[in-house]
C-alpha cells in the first residue's frame, strides 16, 4: 500500500527543473509538506532512505521495515518519473527532439538527476551530500523531538519549509539531491529513455556519491543531534506529566497523552 | 447568498497573467486560501465544480447541492471575470488596443482563459489537467481527513499552499486550470468582449478538456486515497464518537488517542 | 502611546521601492503581520484610517477613537516616511542626485506615495482602490469573526498573507496603496523636501483619491460581508456566551460546535 | 555544548550571496526559523550578541551567561563560515580564481561579510545597523511577550519570517549584518584566507559599526517597547489563570504561566 502512495507522491520529484530556482526551492517543499502529510499515518512519513536508515541507527526502526522502505521509496521514484515524464511528453519533445546528451552545453539529463558541472571534485560533491542531507537530518530531529513541542500538525509544514530551505543554501553545487531513491531511480530511468550508460559513468562514476553520502551524512547529524543537544534538554517525563498544571516554562500544553515521533 | 460570495471571490482568478509566475502561484495560493475561509462555513469552502463532484461521489454532499454549486461558482467566476476586466479595463487598453486575437504570437486570449500552445496535444492536455487536479483532490482529502487531525483553521491555509504548489508543478503546459469553472466562465466572457467563438473552437475545440479532465481526476484521485490510505489508517471510530459526541463532521480533534509520525 | 508605536511601524512603508515585485509584496504582507501583533493588544492593530472607520459603521468603534487613530497614523506615517528617508538618504542621493522630478519617464515621487500612469483614469483608479480596500475589508471581517474560530494568534499571519495577497493581485495599477494614511502622509513628506505642489495636482488632483476611495469600499465591503455572509452562519450566540464566559475580545475558542469543510 | 550547535548553526550563514536577493532573504529566514527551534532548549535560542546584550538590559539574562554566549556566537559564526567555504571550495575557486580583492568592482569580500559601497557614508552605516537591530529586538520583544499569546511553538517560525522581513527592508544599505558575530566572524576568516587586514581598514574601519550599533540598537528598541508598549497591555494574570481551567481540548493554553525566550 505504501507503495502506492509513494509512487504519487514521488511523481512531483522531476518535473521542477524548468522553472526558476527560487520557485523550484519553495515547489518542492510544499510537495514535500503535503507527501508527509498524506502518509504519515500509514509509513511514518519516510519518503527518503537515508531518513529511514537514521531512524534505524537510533533504534526507532526495524531493519527488515528499512529494507521495505527503501525499495518502495526507489519503485515509486521511478514510477513518478516515468508519470511526470509522461504529463510533460510534448513539452519535451518541443523543446529537445530527439537529442538525449548527457552533459556538456546541450546537456538535458539534469532533468532527471544530478548532473555536476565538470569543475566539481566528487570530493566536494560527497562533502556536499553529506552536509545537506546531515542538515536535513538534524533539523528532522528536532522537529520530532518531543521535548521540543512542537504540534504533530506543525511537523510536515516545517518538513517542507526545511527542505526548501536546504535548497536555498545548498542547491548550488549539485540541485541538492539530498534523497537517495529520488536520485538513483530517476537516472535508472534516464538511461532507460534513451541517455544511456553515460548517465552513471559520467564524472568519474558520480551516480553512487548522491546515494552513499545522504546515509552517512544523515546518520552522523542525527547521532550529533542525540549528543550534543538531545542530552542537554532536561526533558523530565515523569515530572513532566505530573506536572502539567503548573507548567513552568511556557509550553503550549497539548496535555500529558501527547506522544510524538520518539 | 453562497452565490454573492463566490462572485466576490471569482474576481481575483483572471488578473494575475501579467506578473511573474511564482507571483501567480503565491497569489492565487493565498487568494484560494481567504475565499476557502471566508465561505467555508455557508457551502464548506466549495469553489471548485470537480471537487463538488469528489465529494458526491464519496457521499459527503447531495446531488441537488453539487448542481447547486456548479450552477453557483460558473455564475460567480464569470461575474467575477467582468469585474476584474473593469478594474484593468485601462490598463489592458493601453497594452492591447482595440485588438482581439485569439491565438498566436499576439494572442491574448490566455489572459482569460487557458489556451494550450499548439505544440501541446489535447491528449497530454487531457492527462495534465487529469493528474493536476487528481493531486489537488489527493491532498485536499488528506487534509479534511480527520484522522490527521490537522486543526481546521489550518485547513484554508494548506488548501492555499496546495494550490500553489500545484500551479508550481504543472503550471507549465496550461497554466493549471484545474477548476472547470474558473476555465469556462472567462472562456464565455471572453468570447463576448471580441475574441468571438475560436476561443471554443481553438485547438481543435480543447475548451472541454478542462471542463471533463479535472471532474474524473478528481474522483480517481479522491478513490485512491480512501482505497490505498483510508483503509490503512487506523480510526476506531466507535471509540472516537464515543469520547467526542458533538463532533459530527469532521473535525481533527485532539483527542488522547493522538499518535504521531513515529 | 500609540502614536510612538505608529511612527515606528510607518517606518518600513516606504523605501521598498527598489526591490523586486514579487519581494515587496511579501515583505510588506511581513512587515504587516509584525505591526498588528505589536499593537494588537494595545489599540487592536489598527493601522488603517479605512478599517478603522470600518469598524466605526460596524458599531465596534466610537467616533472619538477613529479621530484619535486616524491622526495617530497619518503623524506616524509621516514619521516613519521621514526615519526611512534618513537611513536610504546616501543611497538616494547616489542614484538620484539632487533631481526631483514628480513623473515622467524620470519622475521619482513614486518611491514615496502612489502615481497612477498618465494612460490610467481616475475613474478607474477610485474603481481600483475602492475594490483593493474592498477586499482588504472583507477578509479582515473574516478572519476576525469570531464564528470562523481562527486562533487569536493567527491573525496577524493572516492579515500579512492577506496583504500580499491584495498585492500581487491589484498592485499593478498603483501600486496597492489601499491605506489612506500610508499614501497621504509620504505625499506631504514629498512635497516638503522639494517635489513641491505637484504631488498633488498631478493627474488632475488625483492625491484624493487613495484618501476616499479606501473609506467607501471598506465600509461597503464590510456591510457585504456582514450582510450576505454573516447572516449565513449559525453562530448561536447566547450558548457561545455561556460556555465561554470570559471571552471578551474575540477570540475564536474551539468549542463543541466545531464544524469542518467535510 | 551550546558552542557545538552554534558552530553548526551558523554554517549556513555565509554562503547565500550567489543567489537572488529574495532568495538570500527566504532562505536566511527559514536559517534562522530552525536554528531557533533547535537550541531554544538549551540556549533560549540566543544566536545574536546584539540580542544576548539586550535581554541582559532587561534584566533577563546573568551577565556571565552574556559573555559565554556571545564568545560561543563568534566562535560558531567563524567555524560555520570556515564549513560553508570547504562545501562550496570548488565552485569558489571556479568563478574567483585565485584573486581575493576585497573591494571595488571585482571585490570580492561581500561573499563573507558586508562591505558599504564607497557612496554609503559611515555615519548612514551606523544609522541603519542601529534601526535595522531595534526592529528586530523590537519585534523580538513583541514575539515573546507573554501577554500577546503567541504559542511558543511558533516563537521560531515567526523570528524566521522576521528576519527575513528585516532583510527585505534594510538589505539594500549593507546586505543587512544585524548580527555582531555574523558579521565580525567571517571578516577574521576572510582575512585569514588572503584577504588580508584590508577587510578590517576598508572604508575607514567600517568594521566596528556592525558590531557596535546592533547593541544600541537592540538595547534602545526593547527599552522603547517596554516603556511604550508593554505598560499599555492589561495582562491581570490572576483572572485569567482561574478562567482556564475548564480547557480540556488541546488549545495551546494562553496561561501566564507562559515564560519564554528570555
Amino acid at each position: 500500500m505504501f507503495l502506492g502512495i509513494s509512487i504519487v507522491h514521488q511523481f512531483d520529484l522531476s518535473h521542477k527543473q524548468l522553472n526558476t530556482w527560487i520557485q523550484i526551492n519553495l515547489g518542492w517543499g510544499f510537495t514535500i509538506m503535503f507527501c508527509v502529510y498524506t502518509c504519515s499515518k500509514t509509513s511514518g512519513g519516510h519518503l527518503n532512505p537515508a531518513i529511514s536508515l537514521m531512524f534505524y541507527t537510533i533504534g526507532k526502526l526495524p531493519l527488515a521495515h528499512v529494507f521495505y522502505y527503501i525499495i518502495a521509496q526507489v519503485l515509486g521514484a521511478f514510477v513518478g518519473t516515468a508519470l511526470a515524464y509522461t504529463v510533460y511528453l510534448d513539452q519535451t519533445y518541443h523543446v529537445l527532439g530527439n537529442a538525449r546528451i548527457v552533459a556538456g552545453p546541450n546537456g538535458t539529463a539534469s532533468l532527471f538527476t544530478s548532473m555536476p558541472a565538470p569543475h566539481l571534485s566528487n570530493t566536494i560533491a560527497f562533502w556536499d551530500q553529506f552536509v545537506g542531507t546531515g542538515f536535513l537530518a538534524l533539523f528532522a530531529c528536532v522537529i520530532i523531538d518531543k521535548r521540543n513541542e512542537i504540534p504533530s500538525y506543525m511537523h510536515a509544514l516545517l518538513f517542507g519549509l526545511l527542505v526548501a530551505m536546504i535548497g536555498m543554501a545548498f542547491g548550488m553545487n549539485l540541485g541538492y539531491p539530498i534523497n537517495p531513491a529520488r536520485d538513483f531511480a530517476p537516472r535508472v530511468f534516464a538511461a532507460l529513455i534513451g541517455y544511456g550508460w553515460e548517465v552513471f559513468s559520467y564524472h568519474n562514476y558520480y551516480f553512487w556519491i548522491p546515494i552513499l553520502a545522504p546515509c552517512f551524512g544523515a546518520i552522523a547529524a542525527a547521532w550529533s543531534y542525540f549528543i550534543f543537544v538531545g542530552f542537554q534538554i532536561p526533558d523530565q517525563p515523569p515530572n513532566y506529566m505530573k506536572e502539567n498544571k503548573s507548567d513552568a516554562d511556557g509550553i503550549p500544553l497539548k496535555t500529558t497523552y501527547v506522544r510524538d515521533l520518539a
